[in-house]
């Protein structure tokens, strides 16, 4: 179980509930991934394991079980939401020149960039050889040779192809963003729905299509899952400033260098009277040192309120998410999904 | 029709047959990127088109014609090999460093590493969507609603994810072969068959199971592609010292300033004597100003008899590829593919 312990017990029991279908996933992602000689089935191991939270994993394998159709039949058609995931950090490691990722030397690091880009290539292919081959591969596992119908699966191609070119999408324009403070609320929000809200689009509503969901319970899912999407990644850009960055493994300053508007901060520009505003377009111009325009920032969105709307916000979408999960019969599996959401916006990390 | 013209009036009147094909694929891959604002999409654009040979399409389109089964229903999926293709030279671009590609500025030369990146990633995955969707698309073109059956259409995105990932296993040892003359012509053989073949084999493999082929014709059509991807690649290998580098539009001094192991001179390397043998490794080993280790390279190359080998060697595998068209119905679609195979080894560029 890789969910943070602390979350585990703070939160809520049903995520502990989801400790078999995590066991499940890792134990299959360990076996697909053994050491093996050839030096690109190493570099996607290293990219793969440890695993990290399999977040997206595991709301397929919930989303299909909330419908009446999950198991060991979806584990492959999870996994293969954490290689469309994995093979897009990677990428994103290099576009951004990160040397670390999960506390280990990023892949472009420790493999440089062209075995990265090459990496991630395969991965994200990959993906679709995995949802595919999912009727055979799971066999051996379910002692039941039958996967999902043809006509889901080929439903769960065509909602993770979309994902995946709607994550780009949103990479694309968080490059445009860049250095945009005046970008406004609704571009950013546009942005982390096709970058952040992709992939959670495709593990719900992939796992919904691939259990047998009808069309309504399809989208109550992908409700879900844009709320959750939204909630999680506005969560993230509050974590700069809400918990330590050793914590956060992820620092405010990193924000600021690379000009990325975020959330509390493109908040904060809307709310701010015009010096506020001016003090906050000076500090995130490049004229102050790092360490001196993060404290500007960091008393901007204090006295602004802007953290604190940032934080309502967040919060709103994540009960937003819980509330579409009232559109399924209640089960272990929405309560899982809930407390996901719950957890989105508490997590320190 | 944008193979060569030479070629066309050259080799054979099947090519010209294949001209309303070609029209066909033009026209609907510039109906499906039309100048729009979104700058993913425009960049795109810019990488798909003007189109290149279409090769991988044409023998997509083909191959399922010879199975009975061609014609506008299979279209998308011949483009979508297309996107496949050009997202993995998109990346090569980045990861080599290329600025030029088909005589024009290369997308990373022109939008970055970044925008590159992402680029290369969405057409990639792209092909999955336009794949599964080819039953809706391929409706308003052909009056017909009705694409590919859902098994064969799984088959296809089966067939084009393992060939991807074999691209990239192919892409990953080629930087391993890199500056290794001693890797052995197996080692550089089973590269090319996974670097260029995956392609080759995703495109006719493809098309046959998209066309209903029985299995006999589907393995059929992956020998040919088999043997018509090494007989390509080792055409293309040859090309530096059989035209002058403009027609070839790639030089001998950039294959010998990567250390590339090429076709030609691992036959020399295997057939030199001893002293031929060091005199190549020093020309190769950057002891030598690049031009006079060409010079020394193509001098070898000549009296050794590599050059002669390795054209014989190349010409046989188009010959093989041909003989596999025999396994199935002859018709206009077998004649297109067989002076497809000739085309391969008899082009200047």
């Amino acid at each position: 179980m890789t969910l943070p312990d602390v979350a585990v017990t703070e939160v809520a029991d049903p995520l502990a509930e989801a400790a078999p279908t995590m066991e499940l996933l890792l134990r299959e992602l360990d076996r697909r991934w053994p050491r093996e000689a050839e030096r690109l089935h190493q570099i996607s191991r290293y990219a793969l394991l440890p695993a990290g939270k399999l977040l997206r994993p595991l709301l397929l394998m919930e989303s299909a079980e909330a419908v009446g159709g999950g198991g060991p039949a979806v584990v492959p058609a999870a996994l293969s939401v954490e290689y469309l995931h994995v093979g897009s950090l990677v990428h994103d490691d290099v576009i951004d020149g990160d040397t670390m990722r999960r506390g280990r030397p990023s892949v472009a690091a420790r493999y440089g960039t062209t075995d990265a880009i090459v990496t991630g290539d395969a991965l994200m292919l990959g993906v679709f050889g995995v949802l595919t081959d999912g009727a055979e591969d799971a066999g051996p596992l379910t002692g039941d040779s039958a996967g999902p119908p043809p006509d889901r699966v080929l439903g769960a191609v065509r909602v993770f192809a979309r994902a995946g070119v709607d994550l780009c999408r949103g990479q694309a324009m968080e490059g445009e963003l860049r250095g945009d403070l005046g970008c406004g609320l609704d571009r950013y929000l546009t942005m982390i729905a096709l970058k952040t809200g992709a992939l959670f689009r495709a593990a719900c509503r992939g796992g919904a299509i691939l259990g047998g969901g009808s069309p309504a319970q399809q989208h109550a899912l992908t409700s879900y899952a844009e709320h959750l999407g939204l909630a999680f990644q506005m969560h993230d850009d509050l974590l700069p400033y809400t918990s330590d960055s050793r914590t956060a493994g992820k620092s405010a300053l990193s924000d600021i260098a690379a000009a990325r508007p975020t959330f509390p901060v493109l908040l904060c520009h809307a709310m701010a009277g015009a010096p506020a505003r001016a003090r906050l377009e000076a500090a995130l111009g490049g004229a102050l040192p790092a360490a001196d325009a993060l404290g500007t920032v960091h008393e901007l969105l204090e006295t602004t309120g802007a953290l604190t709307a940032a934080r309502d916000r967040a919060t709103a979408q994540a009960d937003r998410a819980k509330s579409c999960l009232e559109r399924l019969p209640r089960s272990r599996a929405t309560a899982v999904l809930a407390a996901v959401a719950d957890l989105s916006v508490s997590r320190d990390r």
